[in-house]
């Protein structure tokens, strides 16, 4: 699908991440180019990935983003193992000496650097449609919390599998996840377990909100979903993401006190006039860019 | 229905909401009452949302509340927009000289003003169960989301349609819609596109517990609930509500803590031997007004 | 079933609940002991349960741990009524003479001590997979509340019971539940009105994440998966818990802040390689005691 | 020195305060005036105390207000404990009769509306600066931790005398003393003892930043503060206590952001220009009304 | 001074505190009972400590508590060093061959006992006034900063010292200490520094409230200041320990709710008419136990 | 003073900062470098301080930092105004026919970025000292608030400008401001008038911990207390720093969690044994770098 896509000049740059227009305007389309390691993450591509959706956040000329993995195999199989027990923050010759006090330290600030790139792909001030297939595990679940919605293939094989490897998802899975579904019964399951779900389990719980056919329906349809995004008003789009991201970590009456505000402004621009007007004349609105 | 039952003289000065007995003792009923209008709303409308409940929130005639709307084709349309652009905040002679920053004043001002209004369906110390029927958007969710529990008849079209009209929901949909449901995935679709959704994808993600044939169905329906809950001790139910009302904005621990010395005093009622003697006794207990 | 388990020594103390090693290496299981009276609770069994969960969380030689009641017709009829009305905390021969705001310091010292005395199973560090079945009312709901995952018999009959008696529920439910699964709608439903639900209800909302067809079942299912968490490595999944119960009261910052500092000592651990290799050879891992 | 002020006359019908014209342009002058009794508060008195500082939050001649006590014997001898004995909450002839927790509704709902009325002084967007002299106790404590700053005749006395009479201090002395003055040992020992303290301790402690050789010296100096704020761009001097008083009850991360979206608005100001310009030409500036 | 008091026979079993009957009814004075090692704390010392402190929680002959070091030199000198370094949590043989995830297990477990031994002075819910004198280093600040007012002898000589000895403070001078006084340019001067201050440093920044001459004068003023509380209704001191409590950690509007529910039960003590007639009759009034 | 000092290489690139060796090991001292503008800050030097802070953050050869201006006549004059108006956020052709919405998107980002920069000063985990002399206004005061102790000269000239120019401050002052000193009535005195306050009023609030005779003074004693911190284990030195910051923003239960976390790896260093040992030995024990 890509390939029939523009790509997008400004982002010729990045190299991990291929990042065209999307079929409808106003829409990005990004994907991880890693398919002959089924996606996997090397650090060199979580700092890209914060790149990439640090300039999405402020480009005018975007207004909702779809996310996805290149290649029919996996969307990503999360974080590449051989990569990190080769270069991995701890891999540096005088590592083998420090006291574990200061290994702490390394790891700490290695982390925060790592959870920092991820949130990236919350904090992008554009809608972000996440669309997964195949496999969709570790790293995986981390990245797809930080988007607004998610669509996957009816193939896909998601797991939390951090536990498998030792540890626990230090990412953003556990922090995000039992926000991003309603029953912590599963929650727990899946997390301590490490087992594999699918595509309907994931449904079930509303940890996705489509299934489709294929990879290929999956897109289409986020690209629809984008596109429609993208014709509203992106001063109306851009708060409601801004307010419903407040709203997870704060209590009801702050959150009232903070939209109260952000509307202040927002209420003042020309969008709603021309909204309502083109409600009117059952015309189409054009909004000026954000 | 409304007609049937016995208008409640204390409310009788109210305009835009018809105040009634319902059919069970104890509860009352509140029908938005503007049906040729679609039950949409003006600013007088909502002034005097905020005076009713809070009058039936310390009324002891009153142990349980349904809310609804009057007429065939609607709970309600949302906002009145051409009253809005008519009367609103930005509309007086001055106005249009303000900078931005004094119109932002103004209209947070506004919002605030607004947002308490629809707040004190929660607020109401009384238990209220929101029937929603035919058009039921914008507005409709941010004062349904104020309510305990909501069911609906299987014709309601419901929408979060602020986006569409250029704005970021700012009367509470986006603080606690995301509170009353699991799914966020869904929550931000709704939210983002504005598209409509049907009882059943309402049902299925948790925001409604009921869906009945007709509104009459969900009405009567939500009577019994109403009037199962005027059977219960007031102490004991509107202690529940305030729990949880707290638990949302709360950690476990807090609120752990907020419940001691709640039931501190609760405990010390006689509605608890009452229950417990005609537990043994199998009769109905009879409970103090409160 | 517990019949064939072998019992812990190191719990053969307590009297009230059965400790015994579970069909699988590093699995305990508690029952509940009191089959006679429904598995009711007095305040001894409370206490108790504080002290067996507080001496679980640190026990070497257990990393899983399944709760459940002995008995074919009750996980627990919750509070014992009868002696709670006997020799409750207002019971003593001067209490009579308290006026009510001395009274409400000894209620909210007893219900503190009883709260702590739950949510001691929260705070195991182990997970907790809990098992009901037949009457699973009151107290049932704030100590399963305290697991972490939670599975039933098809006959379970659940009930949020306390406003019945004329009380809102204190020892945990109202601040857990709403936490614990999606639709505040059927939250607020069920406190309230007090209602009974079944099993299939409990598992389209998200309360229990798996039905059975008996009792017997249901302790199968829960020892597979107690059994499955006690293969993984307990650095791996007492961490994933930890984060987990922390993310449910703290925000995403927040948690991504602990989650750091939690991992920066939990990632040096021998686990990590001891997994991978186990991982590249195809063979279990063996993990040292924690 | 009233009397030598203009009075308001939008503010004429107000029977306990007297608010008058300051001396300088934009400044309110309101005095508690029941000075034949110390300026004891009954229940008319603090329901109007609100209806004052509504008002003047939003009156556009207003850009602050001073605070102070008529007569020449207190600000406010807190409380009329006769009066409230008379015709307080648990005064009517039915509430003999109810139980503690019936009587324990009516207290918290009596407690509620009693703090929402004196905060009123703190939620009024305009500074107040409050000005002590003589009797200053039990709720003049309450009231003058609401205003933006204190200060005081060298006569004053006061007391956080609640304990005294049985009770904690309820209408906001607890709530806001500890985060108005930096040690709690101090506010720990004036608020458990029930101590009086001077004007000099009161300065040491920071609770007032001025004291002054008699009420007319303090009122001078508050008049002088007062004019200088309303001498001030009040989009600066509003938006600044706003923030100032979410940061008191925010983490530092979040104030930053509820600031950025606040000065989104603010910053495009017509005053900013109009300051700095008036800043280059030496000249006093003027600004439009807020 | 201890010896001329009378033991509280309640208390004899303590071996590392001698508990006395101050010299004011309800005044229970607790002296850290080690002064030929300068009152050093090892690790059963804590431990009692918490029992002491939990049974003068609810002692109800107890209304206020002193607490003091014995002997001449020292409040206390912190932590027992070589105790700590024979005896410590990883003394043990195993420990050694720990992995360092596991080895900050056993520390985490061993800190969070230790940290809630020490908050248990906190957590009394008896007014506590920390007497200090001479030495008083590392655990002394942990242990005051949990006391409610601090009084100490011109003598003392304070010091954070942990980074001294090359850790963190982590028993509660860090959570506390920015929260007792007011300057955070010293607080962080001397945590990071670990320097010594002396008794009128301590009283500037407002760490003491008062400095004596002596030892024997600051426990004198503590045990005036004991027994003045002792004298006042206990219903209202402990609410006020407990609502100043609750205030440091919650916003003013969480904590005035909070205030509302704890007073609606509080003020139906009979405590308030008893203090109200005294006041008229110009007597002493007597209280109920607590 | 900085003539004298070595010139750190990996900081020459730098043009606004000038980064030397302080005159004892691991002590770094930055200056504000540009004195003919009184050290006024354009967006170039912000974005520079940030990326100053950032890499002596993690630089293993600093282990504490002194701050300080260039020049007799200021440490700075704050944000350069003429600089800000021309080329300001809003500056660029386009920026005039933007909506009052979109201008405020624009202004919150810049706001934004500048905050984080600034922010840089505070996360940098080596300790802050910062010296101040001459004009201190503005920018100024957000700065030094996020220095972890401040010094200054007596001829120090502060004010929280920012009304003044129309603006409430939002770069940090009102965030951090309060948490800062104790006295809020003086924070909202000086916050809302812009007035100036000097070197002894700064010290008498505990805003600044010393005053000095001259600048060279305070320069002199600020790198006394950075040679001690860098003498310290900056195991100790920076999870001290770490501690305090999160204990501003976190209930002092929550600090304690995270201290107990923090010090399960910390306490595993060599520095303790390290420095416990060369306590004995009366040695200045040696640490390795963190």
């Amino acid at each position: 699908m890509a390939q029939q896509q523009q790509s997008l000049s400004d982002y010729a740059e990045y190299e991990h991440f291929v990042v065209t227009q999307g079929p409808a305007p106003f829409v990005a389309h990004v994907e991880i180019n890693r398919p002959t390691k089924l996606n996997a993450f090397h650090e060199a591509m979580w700092h890209e990935l914060r790149a990439v959706f640090g300039k999405l956040s402020t480009d005018p000329d975007v207004r909702a983003v779809v996310l996805s993995g290149a290649g029919d195999r996996a969307f990503t199989a999360g974080l590449d193992v051989t990569a990190a027990s080769e270069g991995g923050v701890l891999a540096s010759a005088d590592a083998q000496d420090l006291d574990p006090a200061r290994k702490a330290t390394r790891l700490r600030r290695y982390i925060a650097d790592f959870q920092e790139c991820i949130s990236a792909v919350e904090k992008c001030e554009k809608p972000v449609v996440c669309v997964m297939h195949g496999i969709a595990i570790g790293l995986a679940i981390d990245i797809s919390c930080c988007a607004d919605i998610r669509v996957c293939a009816k193939d896909t094989r998601f797991a939390v599998k951090e536990v498998d490897i030792g540890l626990a998802a230090d990412i953003g899975t556990l922090a995000r996840l039992p926000k991003v579904v309603g029953s912590q019964s599963w929650v727990k399951d899946v997390c301590l377990t490490a087992r594999d779900f699918g595509a309907h389990e994931a449904l079930a719980v509303g940890f996705v909100s489509q299934v489709h056919e294929s990879k290929a329906a999956a897109l289409a349809a986020a690209f629809k979903t984008a596109g429609l995004l993208a014709t509203k008003s992106p001063v109306a789009v851009q708060g409601t993401k801004e307010l419903l991201n407040h709203s997870r970590d704060h209590t009801v009456e702050d959150n009232l006190r903070y939209t109260g505000v952000w509307n202040a402004a927002a209420l003042q621009t020309k969008d709603v006039p021309a909204a309502l007007l083109s409600g009117l004349q059952k015309k189409k609105p054009t909004f000026e860019k954000l």
